[in-house]
């Protein structure tokens, strides 16, 4: 049998110890191609390139790995459509990943993840697709623990299929020296940022702004993924592209008048 | 009783015309604050700056009519995020509406729509919210018709109060000859762009691309948002931010194996 295609992304760049591991443990699954930002696209949410031009270049970043690689000047979600539209454009894919992400993209993160917006992109074309994340922001962050659990979670995606139009949204906790307990599907924690801004003044006397934010979660449920990751598990969330509040309808209906 | 306050913002710009026919309907109805991106930042999805710092100024592009307007050197969630707990830190807006977008943002452009995040945005803060979009990207785009349907909406908004946790999509057929029908609150349509990249040479002889794109609707009901406006309506999409397939969340207990 023919090894699968696994395409890998991420939005911390392709010279980040996070994709180095993710590459690494997709290796020994399947056949690798990656096409990722050549630079750190943090919070760039499913922002696309539209009126501007896009790079692609070989990036020797995985030569050592015997690995095929491209670097692009675009966004996460860029890279996704440029790679099955022009580097995989005869191929398709068996799995789409994104990540490691240096930081957590768990609950209310998603909709600003670069990470899983490359991956929810993949499920936009038709692609079986996972974004990792590792919640630790820190430049030092330990990935090793991870490798267990994204084998056996890509391994588990390519036996079972993951659902139709849908994407996971894999976070997993800090290294500690707690073992992780295993593995929880979730559903989405109702949480936010809660922002704040740093006013400051620039040499020239010209105010600038730093944001800075607390994240605060409102769900109490045990069944999200901020729950799942205080307790030490694996979160798998599916995400779906399709943003309708279907139980909204109902209720514009009844009660607006036009 | 007090004129409520409406936030207005946009993915355009501020000096954008589409802004300017949104502020000039709020005008009739509220209070107006603008907060607006200082250059256009189509296409930006829910990107956020994190990575780097803010500017935030006064700006002249409505002393005209007399309403406080500020420009901001970030994304449109980044301008909702400083409205809210900066320049509007003592105060609540009562309504937060963004565009009105040049080009459409139904069906799977919700996601991609730097105009819908500001909007989602909102509704994250627990602003009702709503995002406007005229079906045509023409520099010489005629908003005149859209006139009647934003405030018609908007009133209808303060008035019936939006679903929680919710911000509705609100796109507005291209001017034609024909009168527009109505409103009709929908479904996202199920759809994509499918992308092509236009390979070329820069004086250096170094490849660029240029992503283009044809839109493509795979989804024959006519609860959407895409029937709507080939037929002529107004289509208002009620969108969540909780991107969970809670229908998945079952599949994957049963069939995964962890």
């Amino acid at each position: 049998m023919a090894k699968p295609l696994i395409l890998v992304s991420n939005d911390d760049g392709i010279t980040a110890p996070g994709i180095r591991t993710l590459v690494e443990v997709a290796k020994k699954i399947g056949e690798v191609v990656v096409v990722a930002p050549d630079g750190p696209q943090s919070g760039m949410g499913h922002a696309i390139t539209i009126g501007n031009t896009l790079r692609l270049d070989r990036s020797i970043a995985f030569d050592d790995l015997d690995i095929v690689a491209y670097e692009c000047s675009g966004t996460p979600a860029d890279c996704v459509k440029l790679a099955k539209h022009h580097v995989l454009k005869d191929r398709k894919p068996d799995l789409v990943v994104s990540g490691i992400n240096h930081g957590s993209n768990s609950s209310i993160s998603v909709l600003y993840s670069g990470t899983m917006s490359a991956a929810i992109e993949a499920a936009i074309e038709g692609l079986p697709s996972i974004g990792f994340s590792l919640c630790d922001y820190g430049h030092e962050a330990d990935f090793s623990h991870t490798r267990e659990f994204v084998e056996q979670i890509i391994r588990q995606a390519l036996q079972h299929r993951i659902p139709e139009n849908t994407s996971l949204n894999v976070n997993i906790p800090k290294k500690s020296s707690e073992p992780i307990k295993g593995i929880k599907i979730c559903r989405q924690a109702h949480a936010k940022w809660q922002e704040e801004f740093d006013e400051r003044l620039d040499p020239r006397n010209r105010k600038y702004y730093w944001m800075t934010g607390n994240f605060v979660n409102f769900d109490k449920g045990e069944d999200t993924d901020e729950w799942a990751l205080v307790n030490n598990y694996v979160s798998i969330v599916p995400c779906q592209y399709d943003m309708t509040a279907h139980h909204a309808i109902a209720m514009l209906n009844e009660g607006w008048e036009f």
